[in-house]
């Protein structure tokens, strides 16, 4: 199936893919979904955030087990973050209809909107306001790089902007959630297993800084004379690589906004984007405290450390190891998921981690062997039967 | 007049000026332009190359005298770059009509298109284009931010791309250039003159640095896993300014582009341009070696040294301090102009610089004092008087 979706949203120049919400892109990949529900004979909902649900069964009548990811992309991101996890539901479940298994409680496929945050810049949009934990007015008035809000975006694309925020409902037909994702490590390289389960998600967060200075001609400003941002960013990129070392986590600056830009100009605003994870939310926050000393920075988001349901995390586990007939470990994460969203929201949640063999993500080289996919789909599939007996 | 343009292309949101070459703020000067010229009754000319030329007298018969400048600018630039000399030049003219001076040889008034080279990022295109020294092939396959090329732009403005290139007929007609335009530096503050003549243009060029690393998970991926250019590029920009400061000349990272700039991503290629000037070549060239070691880098631009002709300049500025009753001192600037580039093509020029009270320029607090502007307007009238007499 992922082959289906390998030419929507490519880069052809790069082979990356650039599938933000609600683009053309996908708009397709959601039609593919609905494609694949229909062909199932599963009930398609789509909820009012957007997410799309496909039903095996009637969840308003029992909470289900739901399994899914989401198909929207990092910027230049590869083929396996978000799409495997859902092609992979589908291909479980075919694979539990193909021995003739009936679940004895629904069973649905998820799909969340705008999990990267790729456009408007909030991961895991769809889930948090599934779950209440962003406010819609201020989703509604977030903007994308040409200006348009996401009410403008989701009136363009037929959705109901009013309606966006905490659907209790929706979130009440899932009894469990499972996400199977690929891995953005090399955790399982290093244990040699096909497969894992995630123990906990790292704290994160991400801090807007500016550096303000005085734009001037590069030109006729002697060096004395200058007031240049770009000195400041630079020196705070080398800051953050040399604390991070120091307290044990990961720091980056991969995003950078200069004005005005040109090269003939010293720039009056450097605006740098600092990503920040680890282990302990304590050296999280004393690596942020220590960089935004002196410096004009803003909190853009937060995410407390999620430790997955250890009583749920070894059953999907146990279940994952006898049909694969391997060992599956645990192992945490730095990356964010909807998963790590809804078990915060007190929804049981697991989730399974595909082998990366390179530990490359986010970005066009991002590969998973295709043995290991099918391990995957073997995996979830055995937990599904464990969890909907 | 200046108040005639301020409000085109203005930023509201920032006050600064985007006046790209053929942009519809752009085609509003020129139409000015004509409007300007139409009042006094000069005959009005485009040439093959967009530059437009308002002449009093018929340069065929005889090569004329001309002053101007340009009207675009840089984005989030100043009122004054540029239109300050075109401005000038009308009013000078205006001035020596006034007194009922009558020229000995034609006069003209010069708007040379696309100077600060922010939509194409070639400077100077117009006199480049006029002169021959830019190949019209590689101007009109440059592409502008949206990817349309020159050669698109041209036709859609209802010009003619095939027309481009070196025009020795246009060119034969200017006898003599003076460029008036505002100081981008401290000079003239400094001397306590309210203005001045350009003795030399700084050498100055610009480079491209590509730094490549891995792009990937800025979560998930170890510090001693990464390659992460952002790094490398932060310790060329501080190195670059160390490295200014030990050559004496002036060096700016001014300009970045991140791929693919995403806050939860380190980035797979980090490119910056390096802008170098300095009074000597060497000095410039020695820091550029220093910088370029091990490093990928293209030269995107280089102009050598121009040395302003002495008796031309020492006449200019005898009579505007004539005209001024001040002494009109001489200083080398570090910006790259048209009269340049007229100058490097063998056409005696020479320039005039209004006093900068803050030395700011490229920025939308660019400024200069009204009686200082006036103080330009008598000095390029006087220096005309004296060359057309």
């Amino acid at each position: 199936m992922l082959e289906d979706l390998a030419d929507i949203g490519r880069d052809p120049g790069t082979g990356g893919y650039v599938r933000d919400a609600w683009s053309p892109a996908d708009m397709r990949l959601r039609e593919w979904f609905a494609d694949q529900a229909a062909r199932r004979g599963l009930d398609l909902r789509e909820d009012r955030n957007g997410n799309l649900w496909a039903w095996w069964g009637d969840p308003s009548r029992r909470p289900g087990v739901v399994t899914g990811s989401h198909l929207d992309s990092v910027r230049q991101g590869g083929a396996f973050d978000g799409p495997l996890g859902v092609v992979s539901a589908f291909a479980a479940l075919d694979l539990l209809r193909s021995r003739g298994f009936v679940p004895g409680r629904p069973l649905g496929v998820a799909c969340f909107t705008d999990e990267e945050g790729a456009r408007f810049g909030v991961p895991c949009m769809g889930s948090r306001l599934l779950t209440g934990v962003l406010d819609p007015g201020r989703a509604l008035a977030l903007t994308d790089d040409a200006g348009d809000t996401l009410a403008d975006v989701l009136s363009r694309a037929g959705r109901k902007p009013e309606e966006l925020g905490a659907d209790p409902e929706t979130l009440g037909h899932v009894g469990v959630f499972v996400e199977l994702h690929i891995e953005q490590g090399r955790g399982l390289v290093d244990l040699g297993a096909p497969v894992g389960v995630a123990s906990a998600i790292w704290p994160h967060g991400r801090w807007r800084f500016d550096f303000r200075g005085q734009a001037n001609h590069a030109g006729t400003t002697r060096l004395e004379d200058r007031d240049d941002p770009m000195l400041a960013y630079a020196a705070k990129v080398l800051a953050a690589r040399e604390a991070a070392v120091r307290h044990g986590v990961v720091a980056t600056f991969g995003k950078v906004r200069v004005s005005p830009n040109n090269a003939n100009a010293i720039p009056g605003l450097v605006t740098g984007w600092l990503d920040a994870r680890g282990p302990g939310e304590r050296e999280v926050r004393a690596l942020v405290a220590e960089l935004a000393e002196g410096a004009e920075v803003r909190e853009e988001s937060w995410t407390p450390v999620v430790d997955f349901d250890l009583g749920l995390r070894e059953r999907v586990a146990r279940a994952a190891g006898r049909g694969l007939g391997v060992e599956v470990p645990a192992l945490p994460t730095g990356a964010g998921h909807d998963a790590g969203i809804l078990a915060s929201a007190g929804v049981p949640s697991a989730m399974l981690f595909v082998r990366n063999p390179t530990g490359i993500s986010h970005s066009p080289d991002e590969h998973a062997e295709r043995s290991d996919c099918e391990a995957g789909v073997t995996a979830l599939a055995a937990a599904l039967e464990e969890l909907t007996r």
